[in-house]
C-alpha cells in the first residue's frame, strides 16, 4: 500500500477505461471484473478526481452507463468521454454530413446530425452490422467522393466478451484505408485530442499539465505519464487505468 | 497496325488477365468486355502462346470457365492459371489444414484437403460470406495458433461489377493483419512466383526470360517487361493484357 501511495503522490485524477476494465461484455449485457466496483467506489471517496474514458462505440452513453449501473458502479452520463459525441461535434464543426456504418446501438447519438447526401463515412464498432453489404456501401461512398474522409471511432484491433475475442472496428478501418488508399481520422482513444478533452470535461487543463516545452502533441500519451495498472489481484490494483501527474 | 507489329517483335506469349479485362461480373454471370472474345480467338490464331492468369477466387476454374465459353470465348480449364489450385500445392507441400473462409464456389477447388483441426487460415473473395461472423471465427481461429499463418488468394482492392464497384479480398487481408498483428502469404498476382508458375505452365521456362543478372527477383515484373495494353476502342488493342518477352 506504501508503493501506491508513493506513486499516486502527484497524482490529480484518474482516467478510467471501461470495456475490458470495468467489465467484460458478453450475454446478458456482460458482468463487472472482479474488484472493480469496489475500486471505483473507492477512487471517488478519496481526493481524485476521476473520469471514465471509453472507445465504447456500440451503445449510447445513456445505455452504456445503465448498464454499469446495474454491474453495481456508480457512474453517471456526465462522467463519460466517449467517441460518438466527439464525432458529432467534429461534424457540425466542418460541416460535414456522414454515412454511418455504426450498430443500431449508437445510432441515437447521431440524431441531430444531417446524414442526407454524404459526404463522409463514419464508422465505429458495428458487430454484426460489418456485413459485406454495409462494408461495401461505405466503400461506394468513399469512392464516389472527390476526397474521401473516413471517421472510425477508435482503432481497437478487438475486445473481450465473455464468449471470447471480438473483432473491433479497427480491421474494418483498416479494410477501407486499403480499399480506398486513404488514411482515417480516429476519433478516441489514442487519439491525444481525445485524452485532452476528457481531461478538459474533468476539470484538469491539459496545457497546464503538459507543458509546451515537453516535446511533442503526443506528449505525455507517449512517454509514460498515461500508464495503466494491471489488475494483479490486489485490493488497490485498479484492472488499468489512465492516470494523469500534476 | 504497323507499331503494335513492332512493339509485339519479342513478345513470345502473352498472359491474359480474366475478370475486368475479358469480361465484368454481375448479374446473370456477367458480359464480355467489348472486343475481348474477338481479340482472344486472334490471338490464338498467331504465333504467339497464350495462357489466362486470374486472381478469380469465388468461382473454381471449371465454373469460371463454362462461364466464359458462355459468353463466347474460346478457353479451356487447362489453359486457366488461378490462385486455389496453386493454394492446394502450398498447403499439401508444407502439411497445412486450412480453415477456409471462401466463397462456396469455390470451395470444391480444396476438396481434397484436410481441414481439419485447422493450422492456418485461407481467406479468398468469399463477398456476401464475409460476414462479422465468419471474419471473426477466422481472427479467432489465427489467435488460437501459436504462429499465426493466414493464406490470401491475392490481395485486390475491389473490381467493378456491373452493378457497380465491389470490394475484393485485399481489404480483408489487411483487416486480418492489423487485427492479428501478422502479414499474409498472398498467393496469386502480383507475386512473382504465381506468374512464373503461369509461365512453366505455358511452356515458357521463367529463368531463361529473366535472366539470372537481370535484378531483383521480382524483375520484370516490376520493370515494365509485364505491360497492360489498355483497350482504347482499337481492333487490336487488348482491353488489357500481361506479356513477357524473350
Amino acid at each position: 500500500m506504501a508503493a501506491w501511495g508513493e506513486r499516486l503522490a502527484g497524482v490529480r485524477g484518474v482516467l478510467l477505461d471501461i470495456s475490458g476494465v470495468l467489465y467484460d461484455g458478453g450475454e446478458g449485457g456482460g458482468a463487472a471484473i472482479a474488484g472493480s466496483v469496489e475500486a471505483v467506489a473507492r477512487l471517488k471517496r478519496s481526493r481524485l478526481k476521476v473520469r471514465f474514458c471509453t472507445n465504447e462505440s456500440q451503445k449510447s452513453r445513456g445505455d452504456l452507463v445503465r448498464l454499469l449501473r446495474r454491474l453495481g458502479f456508480d457512474i453517471s452520463e456526465g462522467e463519460v468521454t466517449a467517441p460518438a459525441p466527439a464525432t458529432c461535434l467534429i461534424l457540425k464543426e466542418r460541416g460535414l454530413r456522414p454515412h454511418l456504418l455504426v450498430h443500431d446501438g449508437v445510432r441515437s447519438e447521431f440524431g441531430q446530425i444531417d446524414t442526407s447526401n454524404p459526404n463522409c463515412v463514419v464508422i465505429a464498432d458495428a458487430g454484426e452490422d460489418f456485413s459485406y453489404q454495409n462494408m461495401n456501401k461505405a466503400f461506394q461512398v468513399l469512392m464516389e467522393l472527390e476526397k474521401p474522409i473516413l471517421f472510425s471511432l477508435g482503432k481497437g484491433r478487438y475486445y473481450k466478451e465473455t464468449s471470447g475475442l471480438m473483432l473491433d472496428v479497427g480491421p474494418y478501418m483498416k479494410a477501407l484505408e486499403y480499399a480506398c488508399g486513404i488514411e482515417a481520422e480516429v476519433v478516441g482513444k489514442p487519439s491525444p485530442e481525445f485524452f485532452k478533452s476528457a481531461l478538459r470535461e474533468m476539470g484538469v487543463d491539459a496545457s497546464q499539465l503538459l507543458g509546451e516545452t515537453q516535446g511533442s502533441p503526443g506528449w505525455p500519451w507517449s512517454q509514460g505519464w498515461v500508464w495503466g495498472l494491471k489488475q494483479a489481484g490486489g485490493l488497490w490494483q485498479l484492472p488499468s487505468c489512465t492516470s494523469t501527474e500534476s
